[in-house]
């Protein structure tokens, strides 16, 4: 058995780590853990990642989980071209430095910002209080105002000249707020002008296929009963 | 002008650099940024690190923030040994692996788990809600569970047979809560002998010296009363 992804494109790293083995043209069999349908708790999946978490990496016996070693992974061992994960000492830092900082700040807002906005109250039927609302899209003002001013700068990339593993963890992340109609790059012109680069770097139609799901999300129909109330214990850090 | 650290030994991720740095026989200046007397809000420290978060790096022109990218930076600048950073596809995915999980989990408990037990209460004069200091130490919990069940098992070390810059990372992240008297090691035998390992492959004297100022610091007098307000300001993240 070759390459096996396990993937939702509903995440957004599961989105990072598809339009990068895609447009690097690396072949995996697509293995989808629907996580609106509680998938990652059957035990199969346990099997492949006891984290219960997608993306997860089966190749041969070997698995992994967590997107950015998944990433890094596939680069090295596909020797995808190099402005993905540059050799250059300082360029890889910055792109490692970016890896790093995005875990606590731009993942954890952009994913409470749409839950918050829409998941919660169409998918679970559960009402989100209105400041906590709102204290999530200061959070992610602020995570989006130090995106710009320390990370994308006057650059045309977020790590420099040419697109990187960053802009794809970056861009799929943003897109999560999007999907529930918060203003991300409405007001941040040059944010909105990295994003069509990146949308150009990845090409229009790879990018539109990887979310094509997050961006109809708002009409999925209300959970059953039984899937809401186990939903909801797992999710309620996103309540914060 | 030199490799440039800006450390405090008071920070977890300060404290695996500085004993990966010094262990290796990196020759670094050390900047000294003391948090608990806000010196990481000064216009200098901000030139260095716009994040105003310690570890940060000066390397000539060159500057780093973000612990990991630290790491990852002087394992390939000073070509460490292999074992910090291994060369094989699959023992650096399983590092890399353990450096991004931890961001989310050991990472923010055992942070919320110090503060809540020893530094609100006695820095700050905060008293914290039983309840909310409880929630963090089951949360310590689960994350030590995983630690040993998903990373450990039944290796020497968390990513195999040789200690990683994933282990310092982790030891140093541990050292927070035991330094509040938090019961970490005590009923975990496993951890308690993978705790050995590391502090002998590191060298008692270092170790003893990187963790000098953290076991001390349930004796640090309290605050002045400016000084509380900004800290509390900047800590509310911790009181979760």
């Amino acid at each position: 058995m070759g390459l096996e992804l396990y993937l939702d494109l509903m995440s957004q790293p599961c989105r990072a780590v598809y339009i990068f083995a895609k447009k690097n043209g690396i072949p995996f069999q697509l293995r989808t853990v629907e996580l609106l349908k509680g998938q990652h708790y059957t035990d199969s999946f346990g099997q492949v990642n006891p984290l219960r978490k997608v993306p997860a990496l089966k190749d041969g016996d070997f698995t992994l989980a967590e997107s950015v070693a998944i990433l890094l992974y596939l680069s090295r061992k596909y020797k995808t071209p190099d402005h993905w994960y540059p050799q250059d000492l300082q360029a890889r830092a910055r792109v490692d430095e970016y890896l790093s900082w995005q875990h606590t700040t731009l993942r954890s807002c952009c994913s409470r910002a749409m839950w918050q906005k829409m998941l919660f109250p169409v998918f679970l039927g559960q009402p989100v209080p209105p400041e906590i609302l709102a204290a999530t899209l200061a959070e992610l003002d602020r995570c989006l105002q130090l995106l710009e001013d320390k990370f994308l700068r006057n650059q045309a990339f977020l790590t420099g000249s040419h697109i990187s593993v960053a802009d794809l963890v970056a861009i799929t992340e943003l897109m999560h707020p999007v999907s529930a109609g918060c203003q991300v790059f409405e007001c941040r012109p040059k944010l909105a002008a990295w994003r069509q680069r990146v949308e150009s770097a990845v090409g229009e139609d790879l990018f539109q296929e990887a979310h094509a799901v997050i961006l109809k999300a708002k009409d999925i129909p209300p959970a059953d009963p039984a899937l809401k109330e186990k939903l909801r214990q797992s999710l309620k850090g996103l309540l914060q």
